[in-house]
């Protein structure tokens, strides 16, 4: 992979990565917009990291930092634009650096990532698709380097790893993961505090909205399909919209014995939006493929219009159409 | 620790007992009763390394094994009981072998386990308190007596480590704890499968249940006290009782700002049940104890008599008492 250049991208190796860390002096680390706990993490454990070994470096986050990152997330340097190296952590496509695009979008002199769907934006790239998380590379990198790891850089890397793999839950984990996680427990990082904080702790807010939207929860099809309602009506009343409803759609698969978790989100007065998650040998974009939408064999989407009972008795028919050929014919209407 | 003997129970080191399991032939392997993924993962493993060094092994279990389990228990030997070694895993005391205390309660040869509450009912004892789960000391026992290690044994003891670690969340995990699960992902484990198993569904009757109880939630002292109610009513409703309710704790205190979460469990007609959990500073026993119950400091309950509403203001105001004093008067009541 050595200098690899295609579109304008160089793709470097961990080792030149490192190297490319300890030529330069002065840093801006960039993050994504809507920042989760792998760009955070890996951006604040790379500038924990730089600062170990007397460099000048400052995190540049798009949107406002979520305060239950307090525990790691300090203030940074200040650092010239015009005099730095822009590094970009855990971006796949400069469109997600959001209002911080127009200013540093062609600007990213290295991007660090692990999404394999990354754009190349950069001038040059460390890519691995392998890690669990940005912070699993970052962790790599800082060894490689032989940079002392204080505590704050293992709580931001922990937090990373923790949070991009659903607290050791998801299929991206590896031994890797495993092996560097162990290595982070060498620090006093308290995970079980920082766990409490990622994913123990709800909104009141959330609560209320899942409260109501539970309310709405029909099941069709001898119970294999859930379907939630979200009216325009819930999202005004408990205040939630946008993000706050991706959560919903888990919920929609994690009952037994459903095979077809069904949410229909409002977007305006006529206009539903489907979101849906199956099993195996269900395949949801076939579903909503009949809907004109598409997606994955797990998750897939689509935008309906009309009134809410029309757009129910559309995917309804979708997932019975669906459902009959897959498990031919085994399926009757309730 | 070698051979130190008290109350007639021998501890024994882990390669001593690794012997002594490679000196037997015919075992008789007890979980205890309500089996979890750890007493169970445990015991499988242990049956399956005993059987790839040729030991004739049964593991039994007091109570029907959860169908959630399946992926890795499977029929065992008949071993006859008057001509077997009985070993227990993952049991701190005989009362919870549950049906089985009565005829194995003291015949167990071995115990193997990791609760310091191990109250020594066994002539002999492996116990490892620093382990997060018995599945890290089988694996330990395994791989120190070279047993090998198949795909079926992997995924037990990947189970217990998980399902008591709460997939790795706990404050129980160590080093040892994520050196040893790395070790597991070297087989295809399909850990992520398991863990959807083992923490992402949920049956219909439970979902029903917290979407009733969450519909009784009130909040108090400038929300920092959350209260649940779970009535005769909504367990007979929701056909929910006993273990069903365990998990509305938690519920309890992971809301945003709540320092305080109660919840009260209708046991008799004028009987209630009141299970606290609480966030440092503020401390769950003290509450409890004013009711006339006890506890830790971030868990506690108590028992109450009367109807609901005045088990309610009872509660209320030991609550608000502990919060005044624990918060020098910050907390004004709604």
């Amino acid at each position: 992979m050595q200098k690899k250049i295609k579109d304008g991208c160089r793709d470097l190796s961990l080792r030149r990565t490192a190297r490319y860390l300890k030529k330069h002096d002065n840093y801006i680390i960039i993050t994504h917009a809507s920042p989760d706990g792998d760009t955070l993490g890996a951006g604040y454990a790379l500038y924990y990291g730089l600062k170990e070994i007397g460099k000048q470096a400052s995190v540049i986050c798009p949107d406002v930092i979520p305060k239950k990152y307090d525990y790691f997330v300090h203030e940074t340097d200040h650092v010239d634009i015009n005099n730095a190296t822009v590094i970009s952590v855990d971006v796949a496509d400069k469109r997600l650096l959001g209002s911080l695009c127009e200013i540093f979008g062609d600007k990213i002199d290295l991007a660090i990532d692990h999404h394999i769907s990354n754009t190349r934006f950069s001038k040059n790239l460390y890519l691995d698709a392998d890690a669990a998380a940005t912070c699993q590379i970052i962790f790599e990198l800082l060894t490689l380097m032989r940079v002392n790891i204080n505590t704050l850089t293992a709580k931001a890397l922990y937090t990373g790893i923790a949070t991009d793999t659903g607290c050791f839950k998801y299929s991206n984990v590896t031994y890797k993961t495993h092996i560097i996680t162990a290595q982070l427990y060498e620090y006093p990082i308290d995970a079980a505090e920082i766990n409490k904080l990622m994913f123990d702790m709800k909104s009141r807010r959330l609560l209320e909205l899942e409260q109501t939207v539970l309310n709405t929860a029909e099941f069709h099809f001898d119970d294999r399909c859930m379907l939630l309602t979200v009216t325009a009506d819930i999202q005004e009343k408990t205040g939630c919209s946008g993000p706050d409803l991706e959560g919903l759609s888990v919920i929609s698969r994690s009952v037994e014995g459903v095979d077809a978790g069904v949410t229909i989100k409002q977007t305006d007065d006529n206009e539903y939006k489907i979101s849906l998650r199956t099993y195996p040998p269900l395949d949801a974009s076939l579903i909503c493929k009949k809907l004109g939408g598409g997606g994955h064999k797990g998750a897939a989407g689509a935008s309906l219009e009309g009134d809410l009972e029309s757009v129910k008795a559309q995917v309804l028919s979708a997932v019975r159409e669906v459902m009959e050929e897959t498990y031919a014919g085994t399926v009757t209407a309730k």
